[in-house]
């Protein structure tokens, strides 16, 4: 465990516009690895369901987000009352860190950085929970409970980005307990959780009338391939979750981000077969970057592996720098804290595009 | 003037789904004169924007902002530096206050709700400045100057809605001075201010440079017709825009709105189409008010007419009913504090439209 230290930048993976500009290409012209987004797309349903709407954006956003609390509430067989609907899961977060005020948070280091970069706009202090690669970055549930102290938040990414590691739900709610007896909130962000096959092991949405102090994150972007419309929510306790709703701008989630979810959580064959695809593919492509010379992959939960570069003759920024020019976007991790400059972390993608992948990176490293 | 007195409710006009739902129509059934949306609706050149990025949103949106900012920037003349853009103004709205934390506002009534919202979700104390029906419920700047004592923050709409009265730069210049010298932040609401054809006489954009306390609204929703993509910006000094920047989530404008933004400002003719239409048609719809009885309306500068109704048979709770049993939706603006129950409002939209309004008003009240 560490004492408050900035992060050195928020940067983030899929600025595919960023990439485009510098080129003066275009946005479609690149292969973007480093943003982790369902490789099947946009789903049929959904491009329909934009599609159709887009005449009614003359019209204001339906403010209760009716049509798609039911069916989220359907979905995840969670109550409406539990349910904030955001303009993407990272909105709820900055809302939350607003409306909570936390003073000190705890986060686990690596994980994504909006945490620390949420918590610090609400003025909170950060201490890091570093994780060791000695046991592929898993999170101590025990270790965590000792340094509980003087922190009122903690932030959990189940799965953990960048680094894959998972926590059984069991695992969870001993924290979730030593956190409640000292008062403090467990967030929870289950943004990845719809990629694994049967998520009944890991997710906390069952603990959700048991915990007072259970805040659950979910982004629907990811797995509907839709980071470009913003859509997700937050799960908590009814009294929270009204002043969430207080907190927020009302009209904060657009109108074909509501049509979008209501069509994408209906889609069961989409659905199926994202799990089946990414499944499949993302155990091959571990096997692929496992034989590339230098490279270090951490096994896979969902759709992103976390590689160690170290023994390779490159450091992240030059990986990512190399595959760029080739068009084929990485993620370098070098600002994660917690890691060190020499990680890149590479979505699962279909597997012609995986093999593409492969291929650059054996030129890059051969 | 008044101490802290809590609004009754944030009840919004355009709740267009909440008619639907109640009747089992479709929103297209509604003829909506509750939200104050340009009744030329959506731009063929937006539409098309909307239509050809849907391909896109299977990437995130651009963090920067960068094409929607210059956009801004050039058709606003304002410095990509002072601009923030939103979810819609009202996002910013929101993200301003949790990033201030004023401890006290003083906002006029009537006024846009969210403004009180708002601060509240931060903490924040309210005043409310009551305005006269006497004189028009024109903003008193001097009487606005004498009690700024005590407070941080001040909301201004120009117009202001549903008042849809206007203060020249001038007379707003003057409440910058006394407020810059108290250190108290002034924010105006420029949302409904691309309406007037000719703004320099009224827009603040021109003292952004000279006052470190001035904050500028802007929607982009009404002015073209996409209140269900929502997009708006805020224009303050670069020490705040950062500040507002580190207090939001990156990804907060979506992709689509986006590309719509860029779209809509380049569209010269729709914009002076707009203009006109509007302005030829709040003059004629302000005429065929007055002439029925009981009605008093108040003369209006933008899309929207504000009607005193004290004098018919009617509350504005009962007329919003009965009209919307005839499919009409009207703002009964009886939850603005400073209104009687005998407010309603109404959107300035196409002749023969406006020409069914009368009509269905004329029977009601005859």
């Amino acid at each position: 465990m560490s004492a408050d230290k900035q992060a050195g930048s928020f940067v983030h993976g899929g600025n595919v516009h960023a990439w485009a500009r510098e080129r003066g290409s275009k946005v479609s012209g690149v292969l973007d690895y480093s943003a982790n987004i369902n490789p099947l797309g946009l789903a049929n349903s959904v491009r329909e369901a934009i599609t159709q709407s887009i005449s009614q954006v003359v019209h204001y956003p339906d403010v209760e987000a009716t049509l798609l609390k039911a069916a989220i509430s359907s979905y995840y067989h969670v109550d409406v009352e539990h349910i904030t609907a955001g303009n993407g899961a990272v909105e709820l977060l900055y809302v939350l860190a607003h409306t909570v005020r936390p003073k000190r948070v705890l986060i686990p280091a690596p994980t994504f950085s909006e945490y620390e970069r949420a918590a610090r706009a609400a003025g909170a202090e950060i201490e890091y929970a570093y994780l060791s690669p000695d046991n592929g970055y898993n999170i101590d549930i025990s270790a965590l409970c000792s340094h509980l102290s003087g922190v009122d938040m903690v932030f959990i990414g189940n799965p953990n980005n960048p680094t894959g590691t998972m926590l059984t739900v069991s695992q969870l709610e001993r924290l979730l307990l030593a956190a409640s007896q000292a008062g403090i909130i467990v967030v929870v962000d289950e943004s990845f959780m719809d990629f694994i096959i049967g998520d009944k092991e890991y997710t906390c949405r069952p603990l959700l009338k048991q915990y007072d102090n259970l805040v659950i994150l979910h982004s629907l972007t990811k797995f509907y391939a839709i980071p470009g419309l913003r859509l997700g929510f937050a799960l908590t306790q009814p009294h929270l979750s009204a002043k969430l709703h207080a907190a927020k701008d009302p009209w904060n989630v657009n109108l074909l981000a509501q049509a979008a979810g209501v069509a994408a959580l209906a889609d069961n064959d989409y659905q199926n077969k994202s799990r089946q695809v990414v499944n499949g593919e993302k155990d091959i492509l571990y096997a692929g970057l496992k034989v590339l010379p230098g490279l270090k992959p951490f096994f896979p939960s969902v759709n992103y592996i976390l590689v160690d570069i170290s023994q390779s003759c490159h450091s992240a920024s030059e990986l990512r720098q190399a595959m760029a020019e080739e068009g084929i976007l990485i993620r370098d991790c070098s600002n994660y804290p917690g890691l060190s400059p020499y990680y890149v972390r590479v979505a699962v993608k279909r597997n012609e595009q995986n093999k593409v992948l492969l291929e650059r990176l054996e030129q890059m490293l051969g």
